[in-house]
């Protein structure tokens, strides 16, 4: 949109290596050249060569060895990515609730192997240790029980999240954060202050459906924004849609692995979305859930990193990456503060304070940092597995995202398929999954669907995997 | 409105006996005559002249006292009761917002008297055994905190709610029962389930300022009721205001000790109520939230119990009885349980399970009922030695509710007593009330307080008591 920035470089050197390695030229397991190596020979900075690198890790073609430098990842995937979807123009009013909780319905029972809402395995989650934190905490103060707590939340933990927040790229005083029950309440309340009813929402496509509920409970509109499994939200389908003023009043965003395709926005993009937008005076709120479950080396830093004017909103959550059961989540809401903080008093007073603080005594201690690499290892792998799997028993045509963070995965199934039609003949088989079509306001997706890789693999799971394969690959004709 | 209901006798009973106690014919201290003889003398069954008693009780102006029957009360009161407010027709957008912000960040300071907000001493609270419970139980299952949970709440929780209902005359299932984070998140999703921006919502006047503040976050607009420090809502007001078909969308009403007033509404008019919102189709949010802290011996039925149709939607908490920490509120919505289910999820998902479990083994082993005895009677006092000190203290024209249950007071000054100015000079001193003004959304009650008898009685309250009054007497000139 305006001058290239030098960020793409690496972009481009990134995708010329990916090309390499998609022709045979460099084989898996072999090793790359090394960071200063490729800094000579392509005349660009050391920075740039290990940019490159870092990305092409995110994109999971290449892996870092410690020590040893950058390498082929061992398994290329075979399959092929699904592709950005065409623009689509006309917002619409959304009409997916009814839908949605059937589905969530179906994931409650016990009996079915839950591959629909994006939740995983109990098992993976630090029970123990808060189990005891909780203990000592409650036994040392009992008398909290008896206090509503601050409506902003218990001072502990905000400020452990301004103190993380400052590591990836974000200052941000424990003073502008506000604690909510879990991401939900932050994005509804933002959503809630920053437009009114009969307002347009930009927002990705596909999109977590939740935030297709909060928007048509709030009698607001969507525009679907195409979104690249690659890059994420395309700038140029933004720009467009956002040009004459006053058309798009907020942009909801998930730049850190977006709910459903896991892709990663180049920080560049990241940059100019936020410079676009402030520019436009449309406030963008920002979720960040995922962004502490990154494959690559680095934690990215969220587009809040490059706000100059509070004009983005972030909102994140305990909930994937500590404990589900807690119900803690957070938001920072820029300039959109007062109003967010009175929607916070007016939707559930305060949030329980038990495990806020449990949650902030886990960051202090280092415990978060440690089962954070043990966490986002098991995704890494439940991905891949979940993605072998796809390969072996889905239709040959089935195209799969590579997230490059979180632990869910899109599947393109041959256009022929039905996924409602599918969904149901997994029911049939005790096998619940995400159709595609609730991840558009506008039903689109059909053949489309979101596997959750939260569950550590089993035979279980590979007979479900086995099961939706040959059903999919039936109704593929 | 209809013929006279024969519920009336008791209630015309009852206003006989409290004027031959106004009037001195009977002192304070002495002895009345037993149910069997007032049933013979005035004509009534048994029942009636129970009922009779029961509600001087509830007004404080009888105590039982085991094995010897009804007294006049030892200290009755000295000053008027306020008077019910003049009929205000036209509907008003709520604009306290903010003012009830900057209210509530003031009552947060430690240093200072609180008694704006409604929210008792944590010492009252049973907080080691909920300690100690919540201690036992996430050993036995710490992969508690690894899972969401269920949407519409725990299951044993839902059970205990629906077991208690049914001791208090409603029946409710444990499957039309939604947990939710406090009874303000149960409001919220109820008043959005039931009604569109633009539209009218009928409230008690004065009311709780935090249904007012979601009437305007909502974008709807409040129709003052005016209420009787005595019986409650005007059902002659509300047939009036109602009678138009579309002229109101909603009703809001506490019967049970309405915050502010603490009165409670005869079982007759709970009745007729209910059976008119229901023939002119128009949904009832009942905030049952102090139903459990009367002062009289029997709990209350909630309007509810009178409900054929499925038009209540009943709310309520636990946060004023067992522990404002936990933030566990809940919903019966009656037929609108599929709107406010969905509601509930687009807001936060789940609530947190961990403390509703404990509530559930509190309810069950008994222990609640045993702490609400202590609590009942400790608000009950709490609230005698606030009358007294308003007694002493204010201007001789002031006016004070005699509640019949709950934990806050309602007081009328002299009219040239401008309550925002006394909530300065208060504040000066180190000491926090409700000024009247947040209580209504056209700012009435201008010369009204609302006071917090949530706290034990002190020195400290003395001394705070003390100085009010004095700014009142002062500003009263």
């Amino acid at each position: 949109m305006n001058t290239p920035d030098p960020e793409f470089v690496y972009l481009q050197l990134a995708q010329r290596l990916a090309d390499a390695i998609g022709s045979g030229a460099f084989v898996p397991g072999e090793r790359l050249p090394s960071v200063r190596l490729l800094a000579q020979r392509e005349r660009v900075s050391i920075a740039t060569a290990l940019a490159t690198y870092r990305h092409l890790e995110n994109r999971r073609l290449v892996e870092a060895r410690p020590k040893s430098g950058y390498f082929v990842r061992a398994r290329p995937p075979r399959l092929a990515e699904p592709e950005q979807p065409a623009a689509k123009r006309a917002p619409a009013f959304v009409g997916v609730n009814r839908l949605v909780m059937e589905i969530l319905d179906a994931s409650q029972d016990p009996k079915v192997v839950a591959l629909g809402a994006a939740c995983p395995s109990s098992s993976l989650f630090p029970n123990s240790k808060l189990q005891r934190m909780l203990g000592a905490r409650t036994r040392r103060r009992p008398e909290s029980f008896g206090v509503y707590g601050m409506a902003t939340g218990a001072e502990s933990l905000r400020h452990q999240i301004a103190q993380r927040a400052f590591g990836y790229g974000c200052r941000i005083e424990p003073e502008e954060v506000i604690v909510t029950n879990g991401c939900m309440e932050a994005l509804n309340i933002a959503l809630h202050a920053v437009a009114a009813p009969g307002s347009v929402v930009a927002l990705e496509s596909p999109t977590y459906f939740g935030v297709l509920q909060i928007v048509e409970s709030l009698g607001m509109k969507a525009l679907e924004i195409p979104t690249s499994p690659r890059t994420g939200l395309s700038l140029d389908a933004l720009d467009l849609a956002t040009r004459k003023p006053g058309a798009v009043s907020a942009l909801v965003v998930m730049p850190n692995f977006s709910n459903p395709l896991g892709c990663l926005m180049p920080d560049a993009n990241k940059k100019r979305m936020v410079e676009l937008m402030a520019e436009r005076g449309i406030p963008v709120i920002e979720d960040d859930i995922y962004g502490d479950l990154h494959f690559g080396e680095r934690r990215p830093k969220p587009a809040k990193a490059w706000d100059r004017t509070g004009n983005v909103l972030l909102a994140s959550s305990f909930t994937k990456t500590v404990a589900p059961g807690l119900r803690v989540g957070w938001i920072a809401p820029g300039r959109w503060f007062p109003q967010v903080s009175m929607l916070k008093f007016i939707a559930t007073i305060s949030t329980a304070e038990l495990g806020q603080e449990v949650i902030a005594e886990f960051m202090a201690n280092g415990g978060y940092d440690h089962h954070l690499r043990r966490l986002r290892r098991a995704f890494r792998e439940q991905v891949e597995r979940m993605t072998d799997a796809i390969e072996r028993h889905f239709p040959p045509e089935t195209r799969v995202t590579r997230p490059a963070g979180g632990f869910v995965l899109w599947v393109e199934l041959p256009a022929s398929v039905d996924a409602l039609e599918l969904f149901q003949a997994a029911s049939a088989k005790g096998v619940s999954f995400g159709p595609g079509v609730i991840f558009s306001p506008t039903g689109r997706y059909t053949h489309h669907l979101r596997l959750n890789c939260g569950l550590p693999w089993s035979d279980r799971l590979e007979t479900a995997m086995r099961g939706v394969g040959q059903a999919a690959r039936r109704l593929a004709g």
